[in-house]
C-alpha cells in the first residue's frame, strides 16, 4: 500500500482533477448543441490584478473548439475612450448566436479603476453603473447565457505573486504601474469592487471565485458555467418580459391629430433654407471642437420625403463630419445578435453628426407588424430603445427623432406621381403598396412608439410634410436650435 | 447695355459657372444608373495643407444624395498606425458597389508625410509605393473607378492662405505645427509629391488640379469625374486581365505525387504534441512582445481534419493573443465590394495570431469552380493574392499556408464514419458529397493554386493528414520554425 494514497490533501487532489475533467468533458458534449440552438454566451472575467482572470479564461476553454470561442481584452484605446460611449468596444465585441464570448475583463474594471483614478465623476459614475445594469438586462433578455465572474485574491497573495513576477526579467513587463497602485490601495479597491458588485448584481448576479487556488476557482466557474448552459438548452432561449421604467416623457398628439396644412411660398423658403443652412454650418464647426456627437434619426412614412430633408441638413455640412447610415433589412451576421448591435457598430465619434435614415425604431414598427420578433420583444424595445438613447446622451449626445408625416392621399399623390415619371419609377416598390394597405396598423404602432419613447433627452418631432419645403425648414430650425443649446451648455 | 457685360474676366466667370452648373446636373442624374449598376467609386483627394481639400470635395458632392455617398478624413491613429499595415484603414474603408467614397487625403499623405518626417526608412517607403500601385490596380481591376486628384498651390498661395487662417481665432486651429512644417520645406515636399505621384501614376494616372482658383478646380475635377462615370456606364463595369508578375516561387509538389503514408504512433504523438505546444506557448509571449502578427492559412479536403489542426494549434496560445476565423460564404456587403475586403478588416493586431479557417484562396477554388467570379477574375487573383500577402509580410506578418491533405478513399471512410455516427453526423452536408464528385477539377484547382502562389514570404506546406496525428505534429514544427526565425531575426 502506498503511502500517498492515505494523504487526505493528495486525494483531494486527484478527486479536484477528476470532477474538472468531468465537466470540462460536459462543456465539449454542450458545445454541438449551443451552435445548433444559436445560444449565445457571455462570460465576463473581472478580478484583482495577478489574480489570473487569463488562466480561468485558459482552463475554461480547453475543451472547446476554437471556432466556437473568442476571447477579448478589452484594450482601452484612446480613440475609444474619448470619442464613443464607455459602453461602446464591449456593445462592439458581444458574440453572435452560437458563440462564446469571454471577456478578459470588462465595463467592471473600465467603471471602477477610473472612478478611483478620479477620471470620471461620481455623477458619471453612477450614469455608468446605470448603463451596465441596462445593457447586461437586454442581454439577457435577448437570450443571451451571462455569467459575471470575480477573481477575489487577498492583499498578502497579490503582493506575493507581483513579486513574484517582477523579480524574473521574462515576466517583469507584466506587472504595470497601474498594478503596483491598485496593490497599494488594495484597501480602496476591496470598497469600490464590492460597491460596484452591490449595484449590478441583481439581476446579472456575480460569482466570487477564490483566486488563491487556481483549481478550486477553474472547478467552481466551470460549474457555473456547464449548468447555466444546461438550463438554457434544458429550458429554450429565453425571452425577456416587457415592463416599464419612468422615463420623463413629453406628450406627443396621436398622428390623427396633426395639422398637416402647414405650407411656405418658394420665396419663403428659398430664404429661410439659405438663412439657416448658413447656420448650420457654423454650428457644425463648434460641435465638431467641443467633440459633441449628433444622432439625426429619421423615421416617416413612404414617399413623406425623407431622403430630401436629409438632403437639406446634410448640404452645409462639412462632408469629413457626417454619414448619412441608411438602414435596410439586417444582414445574417446582424441577425445573429441583439438588434440593437447593428446601432452600436455605427455610431458616430464625437464630433461627428450621424443621420440615420431609418432606425433602430423598426423594431416596433416593421418587426412588430410582420411579425419579425416575438410580442415580449417589440414590447420590451420601448423600454430598451429609451434606455439605449439615454446611454447616448449621458454620453454628451444630442439625440433628435423625427417623424416625417403625411396623409394617405397626399402618399397617394406621390405614389401615382412616381409611378407615372420614369426617373422617378425606381423609388417605387411592389413594397410600398403593401406597406399601404396596412396604414392603419402601421397608425397605431406609431402612435403607441411616439408615445412611449418621447423621451426629454431624445424626443421625437413629428414633421408636416405634406408641404416638403416646410418640413425641411421645420426639421431644420430644430436642430439648430438643440445645437445651439448644446453649444452653449458644454465648454470647449 | 450694362458695363459689367463687357467685362471678359466677368463673363468668364459666369461661363464657368453656369459650366460647373451643367456639370453638377449631370452628376446628379448619373447618380441613379450608378446605384442600379452597382458601380463603386472612390476619390482620392490629395494636395497640399491649405489647398482646399475639403472645398473641393463640397463642390463635387453638392448635388449628390447623401446616402449614396461617405466622406473619410483618415483620421491616422496610433493604434492603426502602430498596429496594423498601413493600407488597413483606406482598405477597410473602400465603398461597397453603387456607392462614392472621397478620401479627404489619404495614403499619399501617409506615404509621403512620414518619409520625409523620417519616420519610414527608405526601404520602407519603397514598399509602400509598390503596395500603393498594387491596391490601386486590384480596385481598377475589380471593377471601381478610381479617381486620383492633386491639388497644387504655390509656396506663396500657402503661405497666404496659413497667415489668414492663423489671424482668425476661429480658424487658427487649422494650422497644425505640421502644416507650419510643410511650408516651410515646401521645396522638400515638392519634390516628395512628385516623385510620388511619378512612381504611382503609371497605372492610375494622377490629375493635378490648380487650387489657387477654387472654382476652376471644381470645374475640372467634376468634369473628370463626370467623364469617368460616363464611360463607366457606357461600357460596362470594368473586369481587370490577368497577367503575371514575378514572385520568387517554391516549387510544390502535385497533389498526386504526395505520399500519405506518414503517421505516428500514439505514443510518439502524446510526446511530440506535449513538448511542441510548450514551445509554441512560449513563442507566443516573445510573438507578442515583438509585436510580430502571425496569420495562418487553413484549407484542405472536407472531413481532412482541418479543424482538429487548428485546436492543437490554438490550444497552447494565450486566449487574449489569438482569433480563429471560421470563413463561410461571403455576405451581402461582402459580396459587395472587392472580394479581399473581408479578409482586410480580419486582419490581427501585430502581435496576434489569427488563424483563418478557409481564406481568400476561395476565390480559385470555389469561386472558379461554381463560377461564382468570372475567368479574367480568378486568373488574376493568384497574382492579386501574391501581392496581397507580401504587403502582409512587408508588414512583418508570418503568413504560413496549410494545405491539409488526404485521399480520396480516406475521405470516404471519414464520410461513412461521419454518418454512422450520431454526434458527428452534424459535420456532414449534401455539399460535401457534391464536393467530393468533383474531386478531379478541385485537385486540378489546388495544383495550380499549389504552384502559382507558394512565394517565398508566404509559403504552402502540404500536411499530409491520413493520419491526423502525424499532420498536427507537422504543422505544430512548422508553425514553431517559422515563429523562431521571425523572433530570432526582429529586435524587441
Amino acid at each position: 500500500m502506498k503511502k500517498e494514497n492515505n494523504d487526505p490533501a493528495k486525494q483531494e487532489n486527484a478527486a479536484l482533477k477528476a470532477e474538472i475533467k468531468e465537466l470540462r468533458g460536459r462543456l465539449m458534449a454542450q458545445q454541438q448543441e449551443v451552435r445548433a440552438k444559436g445560444l449565445p454566451i457571455i462570460v465576463l472575467v473581472e478580478g484583482w490584478s495577478a489574480a489570473g482572470k487569463g488562466s480561468l479564461i485558459n482552463e475554461l476553454i480547453s475543451e472547446i473548439d476554437p471556432r466556437n470561442y473568442n476571447v477579448v481584452s478589452p484594450v482601452i484605446t484612446p480613440e475609444n475612450e474619448a470619442r464613443y460611449p464607455f459602453l461602446y468596444p464591449y456593445a462592439k465585441a458581444i458574440p453572435e448566436n452560437g458563440k462564446i464570448m469571454f471577456y478578459d475583463s470588462g465595463w467592471m474594471e473600465d467603471c471602477v479603476r477610473k472612478y478611483l483614478r478620479r477620471e470620471i465623476t461620481r455623477d458619471e459614475y453612477k450614469k455608468r453603473v446605470r448603463a451596465v445594469c441596462e445593457f447586461e438586462r437586454q442581454l439577457r433578455d435577448g437570450g443571451y447565457i451571462l455569467l459575471k465572474f470575480f477573481l477575489d485574491i487577498s492583499q498578502g497573495e497579490q503582493r506575493k505573486r507581483m513579486s513574484a513576477l517582477r523579480e524574473n526579467y521574462e515576466t517583469e513587463w507584466r506587472v504595470t504601474d497601474e498594478d503596483l497602485w491598485q496593490q497599494h490601495e488594495y484597501k480602496l479597491f476591496k470598497e469600490g469592487y464590492e460597491a460596484f458588485m452591490e449595484k449590478t448584481g441583481k439581476i446579472i448576479p456575480w460569482h466570487i471565485l477564490d483566486g488563491s487556488k487556481k483549481s478550486l476557482a477553474a472547478r467552481d466557474a466551470l460549474k457555473l458555467l456547464v449548468g447555466m448552459i444546461d438550463k438554457a438548452l434544458e429550458q429554450g432561449r429565453y425571452v425577456g418580459k416587457p415592463f416599464k421604467e419612468n422615463f420623463p416623457l413629453i406628450k406627443m398628439p396621436k398622428l390623427a391629430e396633426v395639422d398637416l396644412s402647414p405650407a411656405l411660398t418658394d420665396e419663403e423658403y428659398k430664404k429661410e433654407l439659405k438663412k439657416l443652412q448658413k447656420r448650420l454650418g457654423e454650428l457644425h464647426n463648434v460641435v465638431y471642437r467641443k467633440k459633441i456627437p449628433v444622432i439625426l434619426c429619421y423615421e416617416g412614412w413612404d414617399a413623406a420625403g425623407k431622403g430630401g430633408n436629409i438632403r437639406r441638413i446634410a448640404r452645409p455640412l462639412d462632408p469629413r463630419g457626417f454619414d448619412v447610415m441608411p438602414i435596410a433589412s439586417p444582414e445574417p451576421h446582424e441577425l445573429a445578435r441583439q438588434y440593437l448591435w447593428r446601432f452600436w457598430t455605427r455610431l458616430p465619434r464625437s464630433g461627428h453628426f450621424c443621420i440615420f435614415d431609418r432606425t433602430w425604431y423598426g423594431r416596433v414598427m416593421v418587426e412588430r407588424l410582420e411579425g419579425f420578433c416575438s410580442e415580449d420583444d417589440w414590447k420590451r424595445a420601448y423600454n430598451e430603445i429609451n434606455e439605449f438613447e439615454r446611454q447616448l446622451t449621458d454620453w454628451g449626445a444630442v439625440v433628435l427623432k423625427f417623424w416625417i408625416h403625411i396623409d394617405q392621399d397626399t402618399q397617394l399623390q406621390r405614389f401615382n406621381d412616381r409611378q407615372n415619371t420614369p426617373e422617378k419609377a425606381w423609388k417605387l416598390t411592389d413594397e410600398d403598396w403593401r406597406n399601404r394597405e396596412k396604414w392603419p396598423q402601421y397608425e397605431e404602432a406609431i402612435d403607441e412608439m411616439l408615445q412611449k419613447t418621447s423621451t426629454k433627452n431624445a424626443p421625437w418631432f413629428i414633421i408636416e410634410s405634406n408641404d416638403k419645403k416646410y418640413a425641411r425648414i421645420k426639421a431644420l430650425k430644430i436642430v439648430i436650435d438643440a445645437l445651439e443649446k448644446a453649444c452653449a451648455d458644454r465648454m470647449s
